[in-house]
């Protein structure tokens, strides 16, 4: 993992260009990613792909020559999407395009401007303090080109149906760390964990895009059968961090997704909190737009906006753990198995009880003063498999373990007393 | 205020007769009142409009000729609706035709028999007990005219839509205060209120109407057009005394009545009480009876049956206060103005977000670290503007004050990402 | 109620044979019985009528010729449904054969292999350990005749209405006391007692069955008439010790049947408790399976599974009192006379309230500055009779006792000011 992030770190992400290209390459070493190249200028519902964004160099120097702010060194000091310029200037001037953060002087702001032209940087606020007064020159060699793409990555993992979980996670992020190397690595190593298991009743099914336009454009060519399959998806975003796990609800807050995950981190034993969906954040904003309203939640370990490192050059790579995003690539997975494994079912002989004795699934001696706990769970199974509860349901309403459901209706499936609708 | 108080206050107001007509004739100086007269026997549903009742004269006077009890003097101590008598009686047949409250004995109970054929008086408990034996001469002159008529006001503000809010109340009550000139007074001074404001979107109606056979009466002419159109309405009864705010829930408990009317309440600071629709009170009744359920509640401040008071002389002016009332009339306007701008809207592009940049609703620098409060009161609004939800709902959900969300909407709503549906 | 006890306490009952149709005969004496014969092999659903089972004689002989255990003692000594067998046998190949409780040493147990064959005693733990090594004889005179049948038994109380509410008790256990013999006794009772009230809207149906395959064969003949007749029903069972009364909820939990039973325990004063459905437990899982869920709960005092005694030869007559089954009689009648007079009604003059005074249903003096009780029931019956509340609900939201409601609504009835539809 870390090699990856060492080798994923310096590359200059952004809505498109070379760094977007040359992460999917990487990731595609651990992903079987099928990789696109959306043109610029493609419309996806009110929105359309911006042109393609690619630096060549782009720097500060003083009088004397020296290179006192370098993209080179820290690609956070160039606004994202920021136009070319050259020219010289005094301090005064220059300030116009300098951005810091006075309440964390020691950090770069990551900032960016995607559909406004502009030009600057952005450095720590300590370092602005002590510029003085000079003759600057500034050297922005950057291309906006309306023939180049967008890259976006797929893969997926077929299952049994084309019932679909669909894992999201962005790539638009330059030299962050949390947010967001975490997510593109932990989504990786989820598919490979995944890709090893056993085969899924769900198709599974991960993009790596860049936030919000990456989103749109998706959702405007897969939307409609996102609509009609997808039964749970997942941004994760700001996962790699040290901190407890959170869960953003999706937008209607009871779905396959929400409950699984809530499951998963209550039986998980760690420290988690849950959050009612909000319309700001990343990308299930657009899952969850009202025309989709799809089942799409957040799995994070401490939210954006919540630590001060956030959308800062102070999210690097001492912030984040990767202890941390193997235990979040285990939680990810299980939630994935849960909801995999979460039957709808529909009982066969509705009409009273099956006789279980004749298939070998009840004892034959009448003798137990309480029923079985495997019994127990057959008959919950049995009973409230109308078509309307799944098995997270009835672990709710019965206080059964989710695991001793799924053998139970494992059990009656094959003895044909179940069967599957969703 | 007090000067209508003073010039309202002498005079016998009940179902029908000239004291509701001087009533009305006196508050359209304040209002812009259609006064209409409904013929007694009028049927309307299960009822019909009783015969006119006016009353000449009513006194008892002791075998000295002195006048111990006169109508003149207050117009409790007459039965509302008495019958016509004249005749001498001793102590003891006088009795029978005499009312009190033993329990209160400086009041006079306020006491009716609108539907049975009676005469008697009400008198101080004190003043009975200080009765002695003598022949007592008895005068009532009071017709019941079934060529008569029942006198109702209504006065309409127009809005942009046949959408209706209602301000109903009743104008039957003899010389009380806070039960019930305070109705009438303050149903006046809002329609002055909200006169003078801009153009609604709701067309505003006052009605001023006997209790019980005139909100029949007005819901036999009127109940098809409001099954239609309304979309809120209150009783105001009970107003004008010191206490808290009280608000009565309508029968379905969750409308843009009561929604609207406990927001405002929360965020006046005030002390104020909710209370469940029960179907005993005032004119809710009918207009939430289970044909109609209609979306009306009732704003009073102490309910009637919670005052010694109620029902009596001495609800009188001593018991309520102007400043009260002014307060009272701020409250109603603010409650029908939310109601006004609680638009359900539905979001016109609601396939994930429109690019709320290029309509310039969307700061080009994405610097912040927080996302700002106008953008998150537009994100919710375009989240869950899918026709199900208020702006009202939206604002508890986001805990983003109300308006903000109106001005959010109306930002929207001007860029025309937003049809108002209601 | 001791009498019959007495007689029916030595009867070998079990699904079927000789000491069922006995249990049913002295039964008769109380309840007007309908008593058939469902022949062995009768299929339902999933399950056919087993054969009928009946016992000559069971005991062990040591080898001095002395019976140490005798069926003829204790009919829990033979495994229920045991298979015929004579021989002898050493005491290690005896002991295949022999079941105990060792937790409860001085308990029979109770154990039965319905529908697979086998053979064996139950015995104390006690007299287990004091066995010694010897030459056992054994005979088992059984018979399992597959020309037999089972016997059931039906009593119905008609009623104005085909609305129907069911009693279903079971009468497959040999000697046992709360769990079993009380659940007959209380159901005959119960009828006596209801069969001695005026007529009821509701026809009432008593049914004695063994346990599941009983209930299933009911079910598999009359479950389409119950689908659409039945409005409440209730399983008695362990109903006769001195315990906290217990009731389990039908699967849909809020049913006339679980309102009015939570209702009067409520008012009772008694201590009691409730629980959620659950799969298991008596004959409820029939009624309540998917694919009919019916309104049926269970009135129990200890539940089974929640005293020691249970399923042994401990749950004897000094495990109940006839004071208690005398109690539950009562309990349970006033549950049925509640879901009787449980009217849902249509107000038929919906629109504003109807003139109550001219029907002399209302004061005609307007003096009470407090509604009286008799004219708020009567106002919340009315207001809340749209067809989706019964007077259970309306007694909930207003806080008026039941039994006001009755009253009001028989009034409003005769006043043709309502119609009973449910």
């Amino acid at each position: 993992m870390e090699k990856y992030f060492d080798r994923l770190w310096p590359l200059n992400r952004s809505l498109t260009g070379n760094g977007n290209r040359e992460t999917l390459r990487i990731l595609s070493e651990l992903v079987d990613l099928r990789i696109r190249e959306i043109p610029s200028g493609t419309t996806c519902f009110d929105w359309a792909v911006p042109p393609e964004w690619n630096v060549k160099e782009a720097w500060i120097k003083d009088s004397s020559g020296k290179k006192i702010i370098d993209f080179e060194e820290n690609n956070l000091h160039l606004i994202g999407y920021s136009q070319s310029f050259e020219g010289k200037m005094n301090l005064s001037e220059l300030k116009e395009h300098l951005h810091t953060l006075p309440s964390q002087p020691d950090a770069i702001p990551y900032i960016t401007s995607y559909y406004a032209p502009r030009w600057g940087f952005c450095l720590r606020h300590d370092q602005l303090t002590d510029l003085k007064e000079d003759n600057y020159e500034i050297k922005i060699d950057a291309h906006h080109d309306s023939g180049g793409s967008m890259t976006i990555g797929e893969a997926v993992i077929p299952g049994e149906t084309s019932n679909e979980i669909l894992i999201s996670t962005y790539i638009c992020h330059p030299s962050m760390a949390n947010n967001e190397l975490s997510g593109p690595i932990v989504s990786s190593f989820l598919y490979r964990l995944l890709m090893s298991s056993q085969r899924n009743f769900h198709t599974l099914r991960f993009i790596f895009i860049p936030e919000t336009v990456g989103a749109i454009w998706y959702l405007s060519e897969n939307g409609r059968r996102l609509s009609e399959n997808l039964k749970a998806g997942f941004v994760l975003t700001c996962i790699g961090d040290d901190g407890a796990f959170t869960y953003k609800r999706s937008r209607r807050g009871d779905t396959p997704a929400d409950k699984a995950a809530e499951y998963v981190l209550e039986k998980s034993g760690l420290e988690f909190s849950v959050e009612n969906f909000f319309p700001t954040g990343s990308d299930e904003r657009q899952f969850c737009s009202p025309g989709f309203n799809l089942p799409v939640g957040s799995i994070m370990r401490t939210r954006y906006g919540k630590y001060d490192e956030y959308h800062t050059s102070a999210d690097n790579k001492s912030f984040i753990s990767f202890d941390a995003m193997e235990e979040s690539v285990n939680i990810c997975a299980k939630v994935v198995d849960t909801i995999d494994k979460n039957a709808v079912y529909m009982n066969l002989l509705p009409y009273c009880e099956p006789q279980l004795g004749k298939r070998g699934l009840y004892p034959t001696l009448g003798s137990r003063k309480d029923t079985g706990e495997y019994v127990k769970a057959m008959m919950w199974v049995l009973n409230q498999s109308d078509g309307t509860k799944d098995l997270l349901d009835i672990s709710r309403l019965s206080g059964i373990e989710f695991s001793a459901l799924v053998e139970a209706g494992n059990a009656l499936h094959s003895a044909k007393l179940l069967e599957r609708i969703s």
